[in-house]
C-alpha cells in the first residue's frame, strides 16, 4: 500500500532517475536505473519516479524492464506534461507513451504561472487550465495514482493575479490526488513557502499537498521543512540531490530531519540506519563520488578534528554532534592531527586493541611516532588505514611482508611505444628475489603494476586489490618543485575500502609509500 | 570603518582560517593564510577571523606577518576562549597570547549552557558568568573590538533556565560589542533559530546580535537568514563553507541570498560580480576542488541541460534562473551545446590586444582551442599565464623559443648520492642542439633543474626566474594511478608573478607542460 500521506506519515517521491538525471555529469544506463530502483525500494521512499517515457526511445526499454521488477515498499511512477495545445488527450502521443509505461502512479507537469503559459507555451489562460484538467482526468479514467507538478507556482503566486491556484483547482477538478507546489528556479526563501503552504493547505483541505525545490538558493532543504510543517505531505527530493544547476532537495538530508529531529514517518523506521549505505550505493551505482561533508551521510559529517571538540564529543556526545551518528548508520571519527588529545588517541587504539588503556606504554610511544610523523608532513585524517598499519606494527611486531631492494622508474618524452613511464623493481620475499617490470601511464602507474606483478606469486589475495582514488598535496610550496608531497591512496578489494599516505620530496616515492601501505593493510587483514 | 552592522549593512565575520580549517583535509601554510586574507579584504568582509594564537606555536608567526598587510575592506580578529576557571584574565596565558596577535578586533567564545559548564568546564555556574565577564571586559580595555560567541547557545535557551541569557548578559556587562548566537552542533531548524533571534534582540536593543551556523541539518544558510531578517546584523561563516563535519554557514550562499534577493548589504556593491573568482581562488589556495554544484558559484550553478530548460532560459530567464548569473560574477551554461562565453573571451583577449573585436577571425579560433584544452581537461581559471600564451601564439605567430628533442627522467630507490632523481635533457635553440643533465630532489625538480641550464645560455634572463607555487590535482579518481593530472605552477621574477598549467596522465608530463609555459611567459614579456 502507497504511504497515504496523512497525519505522521510523508510520502517521499524520489526523482534521482529523472530530475536528477538532469544533473551535469549524471547519465545512467538501463542497468544503473534497475539497481537504482531497486536500492530505493530497500530504502523505503514510496514512489520512485523513473523517467519520462516520451523523452527518448530507450526510456520504453527501461520501463518495460521495470514492469518486471517486485518492489516491496516503492510504487513506480512515470513523468511527463500536460497534453499539448488545441488537442485532446487522446490524440497527445506523449501521453500515450505515458499511460504505456506500465507504472501505477503518473507525474503530470503543468505550467502554473500565466507569464509561462503566454510566453513560452504561446496559449491562453484558459487552455492551459483545460490542459491540466483533462490531462489528469485522463490519467485518473485509466486508473492511475495522479501527481500533478505546478511548475514555477512560488513565482506564480508571488504574482498575485491567482492563476496559480486556478492552476491546482484544474488539476483538482481532473481527480488529481497529489498537488505538488514546485520551486522551479530554486529561488524562494522557506519562510515565504512555508506561508505559501499554508494558504494552499487551507484551501484544498482534502487534497494531499506536496512540495519541489531546487538547491540553487541553498535552502532546499530548509525549504521543504517548512512546507512539511505547513500540511504538505508529499515531498519530492532526489536521494543524494542530484539535479539541473545546484541540484534537487536531498531525501538524505530531509528524512533524518523530519523522522529522527521531528515527529514525522518518511520510511520504516528500521530502515533509517540504512541511510548512509543507501546514499553510498546510489552515488557507486551514478559513479560520482559522495562529497565527504554532505550533511548525514557523508564521511566527515561526524567527524571532530580539534582537541577541544573531541574532548568535548567524548564528554557530552551532543556537545558537537546533532543526532547519533549510528541512527542513519554513519559513524563518528576523530581525525588526528597536532592539536589531537591524547584522549582520541587512544580512542582509536581501543577500536583495534579494546584491552588497552590510558597507562599502555605503547601509548605514549604512538604519541611520539604520530608527532615525529607529522612533522614530516604526514597527516592521518583520510588516511586511517596507514595509522592502524603503525598501531599494529607497534603492537604485533610482526616481519614484513617483503623487502624492496630497489626499484628504477624511467619517464620519457617523446614516448617509447605509448607509455611515457617504465619501472623495474626488485625485492624479497622470505629471501627469495624477484625482479618485476611493466610500462604505465605515467610513472606512479608503472611502479603500481610492477610491484603488483612482483607480489602476487607469493601473496594471491593481491589480485582483489584495485586503487580507486589517488591525491597528491603539495605541502610547502614554497619550494615549489623541491617542495614535499603528501599522497593519499584509496584502495578497495570489493569488501572493504581504505585509504594510506605517503609524503616525500619526491612524488613517485611518495606514491610507493602509500601503495606499500596499501598492499599492507591488505596482507595484515587477510594473513595474520 | 568597520562595517557597523546597522541598518541594512550587515557585518560578515569570515572564519575560513579558523572554523574553516577544522574541516577534514583542509590545512595551510602561513602563505595560503596571507593570500586568503588579501583575497577576503579584496571581496571586503568586514572582519576576518585568523586563528587562534594560542593553539600552536607558529599562529604567532602568522598573526606578526598578517599585522603588516595594508587591508582595505576588512579588520583581522583573533579567536580565543574566556579566561580558565580560578585566575584572572591577567593570569591566563592564552589570553595574553590573544592580546598580543596585533589585531583590532578579538572573538571570544564561551559557554552559554550550564550543561556544558558544569560537565565540560567542570566549574560553577556563576564563575562561568564572570569568565565571560571579565574576559570581554579585559579586551575591550585593550581597546578591541570585542565579539562574543555564545557557543551552544541555541540548545542552552531550548533547556528554557535561562542561563544562555545570562551568559549574554555577562558578555553584554564586559562591554563586548557582538553578542553572537552559536548553533554550535548545527542542529537548530530555521523557525526555532528566527523566533530565538527575535526574542534576543528585543532584551538587547542596544546591542549587535550576531549568528553563527552549521551545517550539519542542510540548513545553515537558512538558519542565517532567518536570523538575520529577525534582527541579527552579524553574520559567522566561512567564505566556501570550510568547516568540521558537514561545514560552517557558507559566506558565497549568505551574501547573494541578503544582498541580491533581499535588501541587506554584506560587501561593497561593486564587490558582487568578483564572487565567483572569489570562491575559485580561496578553493585553489587550499587545493579543493570547488564543487561544480555549489549554490551561486560552483560551475554547474546555472548549468541547463539542452532540451526544455535551455529553451525555457532562453524565452524567459526567470524559468530557471533565480538571478542572473553575472550579478555574482559566474556564467550560464548550455551543456550539450557548449558555448563559452564569447563575450568574455573576447573581453580578455581585448586586455592584450585592444584593437581586437567581434569580427575578427581569430576569436573563433580561439573559442575553438579553448573548447578542445578544456575537454581535455585544462582549466584556465587560476591559469591566466597559459590563457595569454595561447592568445599570444595564435595572434603573433612567433617562432618557439627552444625545440624539445626528449628528455628522460631517473628515478630511484634506494637514493643514488642523496638524490632520487635524475634528468637528461636535449634541446635545440635556433638549431644548435644543447644538451644538460641534472639530478633532483623528486623528478620534477630534476627536469626543472635541467631545463634551466639547458637555456640560461641563450635566455640569461631565466636566471631571475623562480618557481613559488606547485600544485597538483587528479582529475578522474576513478582511474587511481592511470588518472590524469593538472598541475599549477606559479613562477615569479620579482617583479611578476604567474601561473600556468598543463594537463597529462603522467604527472612528470603535466609539470613538464606548465614549467615550459611558465619560461615562455617570461620569454614572450622579456624579449618580443
Amino acid at each position: 500500500m502507497l504511504n497515504n500521506g496523512t497525519g505522521k506519515f510523508i510520502q517521499m517521491l524520489d526523482s534521482t532517475l529523472r530530475d536528477g538525471a538532469q544533473g551535469e555529469g549524471i547519465s545512467f544506463s538501463v542497468n544503473d536505473r534497475i539497481e537504482i530502483v531497486r536500492a530505493l525500494d530497500e530504502i523505503g521512499v514510496s514512489i520512485i519516479e523513473a523517467g519520462n517515457p516520451a523523452s527518448n526511445p530507450r526510456e520504453m526499454e527501461f520501463f518495460e524492464r521495470a514492469a518486471g521488477l517486485k518492489l516491496n515498499n516503492s510504487k513506480l511512477s512515470a513523468f511527463g506534461s500536460t497534453r499539448r495545445k488545441g488537442i485532446s488527450v487522446e490524440e497527445d502521443a506523449s501521453c500515450a507513451m505515458l499511460l504505456k509505461a506500465y507504472t501505477p502512479c503518473v507525474s503530470i507537469v503543468g505550467k502554473s504561472r500565466a507569464l509561462h503559459v503566454e510566453e513560452v507555451l504561446q496559449t491562453t489562460l484558459e487552455e492551459n487550465l483545460l490542459m491540466i484538467e483533462e490531462t489528469c482526468r485522463f490519467f485518473k479514467d485509466n486508473g492511475k495514482y495522479v501527481i500533478f507538478d505546478a511548475e514555477h507556482f512560488f513565482d506564480g503566486w508571488s504574482d498575485g493575479d491567482g492563476y496559480a491556484v486556478e492552476c491546482l483547482k484544474a488539476a483538482h477538478r481532473g481527480g488529481a490526488d497529489c498537488l505538488t507546489l514546485c520551486d522551479t528556479n530554486g529561488g524562494s526563501f522557506p519562510d515565504f513557502v512555508g506561508a505559501v503552504t499554508s494558504e494552499v493547505c487551507g484551501l484544498f483541505p482534502e487534497s494531499m499537498i506536496g512540495v519541489h525545490t531546487h538547491n540553487d538558493s541553498d535552502m532546499a532543504t530548509a525549504c521543504t521543512l517548512m512546507a512539511v510543517k505547513s500540511g504538505a505531505r508529499h515531498v519530492q527530493g532526489t536521494f543524494i540531490g542530484f539535479g539541473e544547476r545546484s541540484g534537487n532537495a536531498s531525501l538524505t538530508s530531509i528524512i533524518p530531519n523530519l523522522q529522527i529531529k521531528s515527529d514525522y514517518e518518511c520510511i520504516p523506521q528500521e530502515n533509517l540506519k540504512n541511510l548512509t549505505s543507501s546514499a553510498i550505493k546510489i552515488a557507486s551505482i551514478a559513479n560520482v563520488t559522495l562529497h565527504k561533508n554532505v550533511p548525514f551521510v557523508g564521511r566527515s559529517a561526524f567527524a571532530h578534528k580539534a582537541g577541544m571538540h573531541a574532548d568535548g564529543v567524548l564528554k557530552i556526545r551532543s556537545s558537537f554532534e546533532h543526532i547519533d551518528p549510528e541512527s542513519v548508520g554513519n559513524r563518528r571519527r576523530f581525525l588526528l592531527s597536532e592539536v589531537t588529545g591524547r584522549a582520541a588517541v587512544l580512542k582509536k587504539i581501543q577500536k583495534l586493541y579494546p584491552d588497552f588503556d590510558r597507562e599502555s606504554p605503547q601509548v605514549s610511544e604512538l604519541l611520539d611516532i604520530l608527532k615525529q610523523k607529522e612533522y614530516e608532513g604526514y597527516q592521518f585524517e583520510g588516511a586511517d588505514s596507514s595509522f592502524e598499519l603503525i598501531v599494529h606494527r607497534l603492537v604485533r611486531k610482526y616481519k614484513p611482508f617483503f623487502d624492496l631492494i630497489s626499484y628504477k622508474v624511467l619517464d620519457e618524452l617523446p614516448y617509447d611505444n605509448n607509455h611515457s613511464a617504465t619501472a623495474t623493481i626488485k625485492l624479497s620475499v622470505n629471501g627469495k628475489v624477484k625482479i618485476a617490470a611493466s610500462d604505465g601511464d605515467g610513472p606512479v602507474n608503472a611502479l603500481d603494476t610492477a610491484l603488483r606483478e612482483a607480489l602476487e606469486e607469493f601473496y594471491p589475495c593481491l589480485s582483489e586489490l584495485k586503487l580507486i582514488d589517488y591525491k597528491v598535496r603539495v605541502m610547502e610550496p614554497k619550494d615549489a618543485t623541491a617542495a614535499s608531497v603528501r599522497v593519499l591512496i584509496t584502495s578497495t578489494d570489493g569488501a572493504d575500502i581504505w585509504t594510506t599516505v605517503g609524503v616525500s620530496q619526491d612524488v613517485i616515492e611518495a606514491s610507493w609509500i602509500a601503495l606499500v601501505d596499501s598492499i599492507e593493510y591488505k596482507l595484515v587483514n587477510e594473513i595474520l
